[in-house]
């Protein structure tokens, strides 16, 4: 059982950032080499889930870790409000449909998570409710796990209260991040506690088991998911496929 | 426990031919009227999946139960061999993306059931992976219905392997049924038992229950499906959205 309130938010003491820097930018040219040669394969693919608060940097790690990577065979897909097409089916219609195909990277800004996470915190689905969507959750990660060589990553980017009233300041002060600027993420802020209780709960009961990665520290949060990420795709054990001889 | 071996594929002894096509045509009409309620209301969806073996009147059921339908609010997905893209993805990916949306009926010519029938008797596929893919394609039935609304409807085609001989033998002789020939569909006749095993198995792990339908004679097959699904229509209880007033 994860508790949160039980993880620190922050690096360790003593962690040196440029050096830290300094490995992420390698991991992530190894990351890019190595998703070369899983494109080539097209055995395994990989999905990359961030899940987190307001500001907890799901973008910024996306560029840090995989801006390595050749679009080629790297997706992205952030989830929004759901158009009126995807409110027309099941809550997981549109996640199964940007699953990644074999030899791909697909990286997912929120995810089906916040199924169970915002419309749970709001009242918008009962209990019955989230208990059957976990149970689907579960179930469509087996599936691509056994049915499609799909490994799942997924990070909860673990930031601290402090930290976030920070970075949501920053967004008003700084005119380079004013565009980030979002009142209602100041009104989501007030229900932090439910939030926390409602992300505690879908990481324990998930059987994909989740990454907490500490993200109050920027440079830190990149070298623990690049860390993450290169040692997963190192034991995916790439072979890229070989010309056959010809007989002459 | 199903036992097809047990079921009639025959009609009821003393059958009305010419009074059940009568029939069959006007629930086809009350069928057309409660689809084009369900496409106004954007609430219910219907799912009907036809498996059954090569000539087992799938298209034809089709065509004479829902051919009062808009095609506005019904869809049709015949699953053909997977394409490159869908082999690059879980079984389930193709068959999830055509689910259909509120208000819509959605027809499938085979299904995700074909991923545990001919895979399974051709052993491309192991029984640990055929488990895995059952429990899969229960789950997913599931979302569907506690998720979107859906009803499922599933039937089983019921043929005589001396009336599929018959009718196999017609896309030979009769030449406006030649386009229909296929001789791997003579090969596969060869497997029939095997297929009959899987099917029979298939249904008895589905946790959605499926119709088994008399197919030897079209007529009496046209008019078990249309019977099942005015009935399934009539009692989703489809409201006709009213203009509010407004106040002047």
């Amino acid at each position: 059982m994860i508790k949160l309130s039980e993880i620190a938010t922050t690096p360790p003491e003593g962690y040196d950032k440029k050096r830290t820097r300094e490995i992420t930018r390698e991991m992530a040219k190894e990351i890019g080499e190595l998703q070369e040669k899983m494109y080539a394969e097209k055995k395994n693919s990989l999905l990359v889930v961030f899940q987190g608060m307001d500001s907890s940097g799901k973008d910024g790690v996306t560029q840090n870790v995989f801006s390595r990577c050749s679009p080629a065979g790297t997706d992205y897909y952030a989830f929004k409000k759901p158009t009126e097409e995807e409110f027309a089916h099941d809550f997981l219609w549109r996640v199964h449909k940007h699953a990644p195909q074999k030899g791909e990277i697909m990286i997912f800004n929120r995810s089906h998570y916040e199924d169970i996470l915002i419309q749970r915190v709001h009242g918008w689905i009962d209990e019955e409710r989230v208990n059957k969507r976990i149970e689907s959750i579960n179930a469509l990660e087996e599936l691509l796990q056994y049915d499609n060589n799909t490994t799942i990553l997924k990070f909860y980017m673990h930031l601290s209260y402090e930290r976030q009233g920070e970075k949501l300041q920053e967004r008003i002060d700084d005119p380079e991040k004013n565009w980030k600027h979002n009142p209602g993420d100041w009104e989501e802020r007030k229900l932090w506690d439910k939030y926390r209780f409602c992300y505690e709960d879908a990481i324990n009961r998930s059987r994909v088991p989740w990454h907490i990665v500490p993200v109050d520290s920027r440079s830190y949060r990149d070298y623990c998911v690049a860390k993450i990420v290169l040692e997963t795709m190192e034991n995916m054990n790439i072979q890229l496929p070989v010309l056959k001889k010809v007989e002459s």
